[in-house]
C-alpha cells in the first residue's frame, strides 16, 4: 500500500477502507462500484438498514445491462460502528449538513481523506468547521441515478465525476483518487479548480432546478419551450457568471449558451431538486441558491434575479407542508 | 348646461351623455350609479347584451342594502349605435387595448371627454395614439366589485375613485367630473398628478397581484404569512419607488410599509389579477408589470426583481391553456 504524501497531507491507500455517509442513490451507486473494485466499503444507513443488511445492495446499470450486487453489504447504523476509515464519501443531502459533525467525526483519523460529493456551495466550508482543511476533497457528480426501492438503485446515465482539491491544483493523492475511480469503472476528470467547477455546475442547477420548482413543477422541456422562462434562465446564468468572476473564476459566455444546448435533447427531464420537491423530500435550497447568493453579494455582486428565485423557492418548499 | 372651458379643452355638461366601454363589474357599477343620478348612460356590451337588454342592470350595494336597478338599460352592441357622447368611460381590460380605436372613435366628437379607468400604465398613451391629448382624463378605482351573473353586480366595498388630468394639475372640468361622481354617490378625490397616483397604485398591485399568481395562486394573507414572500414584495415595491422617482414622482418609504399594513386586515383576499388568472380570463400582464418595467428601464432604472416576476407571470398566463 502506497502512503506517498504531498507535504504532510494524508494520501490514499490502493484499496482504501471507505465509509459512505448518506446512502441514497448517489452514495449507494458509487459505494457499490468501489466495493466491486475490492474496497472495504461501509454504508452508514438509516431507513434502508434492514433491507441492505438482509439482501445487500443492488445497482442496475442499464447502459451495460449488468447488475452489481454487493452482498453481504457492510451496513452500519452509526459511524461509531464503522470507526476510522481511509476515505469518507459524503453523499448526504446538504439540508442535513447540521448533522455532519456527529456523522463524520467518528470516521476520521489523522490520515483520513474526506470527499464531499454534495451539491452546490458551502459544503467544504461546513466540513472545515470541524476537520483539518488538508484532509478535505471535493467531487461533482454528473450522473442520472435513482433509488427505486430500499437497497435498489437504477443507473441510466453513468456520466462522470470531477474531483478537485479545494485549495490547490491537483495533487498526487488526487491522482490516486482518480485512479481509484477509473478502476471502479467511473469516468473521472481532475479539476484544476474545484471552486470553478462548482460555480460552473451552478450555471445549470440554479436556473433549471430552480425554475422547475418555482414555476409550479415543470420539466426542462417546458422551460425551454417558454420564451420568458428561457430568458429568465439566461438572466440567472449571467448573475452566476458575474458572481463567479467576482470570487475569481472566469466562465466564458459560450459556456452559458451551452447549458441551454445540452438541455434541449434531454426532453421532459425532471431536475433532481424538482423530484425532491414533488416527492416531499427536503430541497437543497441553501447550497444551490442561498449560498451562491450570499457569496455573490459578499463579493459585491448584485444578484436580484437569483434573490427573487430564492425567495419564491423558500416559500414553495416551506408551504408544501 | 355649462360648457365652461379651460383654454380650448372640452368641458363637461351637468348631465352628460355617457358611453361605458367595457361593461364588466367596474364599468357596470359606475355606469349604473351615473344612470341613477340622471345621466343618459349607454352600455357597450358583448356577452351580457341579451341579459341587460331584457332585464336591465342590477347593482347590489351590500353596504347599504340597496339595489340599483337600471331598467331599461341603454344597451348597444356597437359604438356606432351610440354615436358621439359627452363622456366616454373606459373600463375595458387592458389586454383588449388593441381594440380601443375601433371601440372609442365612433363615440368621440370635438367636445367629448374620454376617461380611462383602466389598470396600470400605458393606457393614456394608447388613447393618445388616436385621440387629441386635451380630451383625455384618467381615473383610479379603489373598489371591491364583482359581476356574479349577466347583468348582476355585487359591491361590497364602495371605496373611492381618484381622478386626474394626465398633463396638468386639476382643471375646472376635472372639478365638474368630481362633482358628477359625488352626485352619483361615488367618493372622489382629485389627484394633483395622475402619473404619481398610477405609480403609487402599482406599489400594491405589482407585488400582491403578481406574487399571488406567480406563487401558484395564493391569497394576500399567505403572502404576508411568508417571510420570503413579504421580503419579495418589499423588494418589488422598492423598485417601483425607484422607477417612479426616475420618471419624476417621489414616493415616501413610509408609503411602501403602509401597503403591507393595509393588506394585513384584508385576510384571505384574492387580488383582481389572481381572480382573472384562476377563472381563465386574460390577465393584465403588460399594464401592471410589463409597462412599468419598460418605463423604469427607459428611465435608467434596473428592475430585476420585477423582471423576474414579469417573466414568471408571462409563462404562467400563457401556459394556463
Amino acid at each position: 500500500m502506497s502512503h506517498s504524501r504531498t507535504d504532510n497531507t494524508p494520501a490514499l491507500p490502493v484499496n482504501p477502507r471507505i465509509a459512505i455517509v448518506g446512502t441514497g442513490a448517489i452514495g449507494g451507486y458509487y459505494g457499490a462500484l468501489l466495493a466491486r473494485a475490492g474496497c472495504e466499503v461501509h454504508f452508514l444507513l438509516r431507513s434502508d438498514y434492514e433491507a441492505i443488511s438482509k439482501d445487500g445492495l443492488r445497482v442496475h446499470l442499464h447502459k451495460t445491462g449488468e447488475t452489481v450486487h454487493i452482498h453481504p453489504a457492510l451496513a452500519a447504523r452509526t459511524p461509531e460502528e464503522i470507526g476510522e476509515v481511509d476515505l469518507v464519501l459524503i453523499a448526504l443531502k446538504t439540508t442535513a449538513n447540521a448533522h455532519l459533525p456527529e456523522l463524520i467525526k467518528p470516521l476520521v483519523g489523522k490520515h483520513t481523506l474526506v470527499l464531499s460529493m454534495q451539491n452546490g456551495l458551502g459544503n467544504i466550508e461546513a466540513l472545515e468547521a470541524f476537520l483539518p482543511r488538508e484532509q478535505l476533497l471535493g467531487q461533482l457528480c454528473f450522473i442520472c441515478v435513482n433509488r427505486t426501492a430500499p437497497g435498489v438503485i437504477e443507473n441510466f446515465f453513468p456520466g462522470y465525476v470531477a474531483i478537485g482539491e479545494p485549495y490547490s491544483p491537483p495533487t498526487p493523492r488526487l491522482k490516486q483518487l482518480a485512479q481509484l475511480w477509473e478502476r471502479a469503472g467511473v469516468k473521472c476528470l481532475m479539476s484544476d479548480s474545484l471552486g470553478e467547477a462548482l460555480w460552473r455546475k451552478l450555471c445549470w442547477n440554479v436556473p433549471f432546478n430552480g425554475i422547475a420548482i418555482a414555476a409550479g413543477g415543470i420539466t426542462t422541456d417546458v422551460i425551454l419551450a417558454s420564451e420568458p422562462l428561457t430568458r429568465y434562465a439566461r438572466l440567472l446564468m449571467e448573475e452566476i457568471r458575474a458572481a463567479a468572476s467576482a470570487v475569481g473564476y472566469e466562465i466564458e459566455p459560450r459556456f452559458l449558451e451551452k447549458q441551454i444546448e445540452v438541455t434541449q435533447p434531454m426532453g421532459a427531464y425532471k431536475p433532481s431538486s424538482l423530484i425532491d420537491y414533488l416527492e416531499g423530500r427536503p430541497v437543497e435550497i441553501e447550497s444551490i441558491w442561498g449560498e451562491p447568493l450570499r457569496q455573490g453579494q459578499a463579493a459585491g455582486v448584485s444578484m436580484p434575479h437569483l434573490e427573487s428565485l430564492y425567495l419564491m423557492l423558500q416559500h414553495r418548499v416551506t408551504s408544501r407542508g
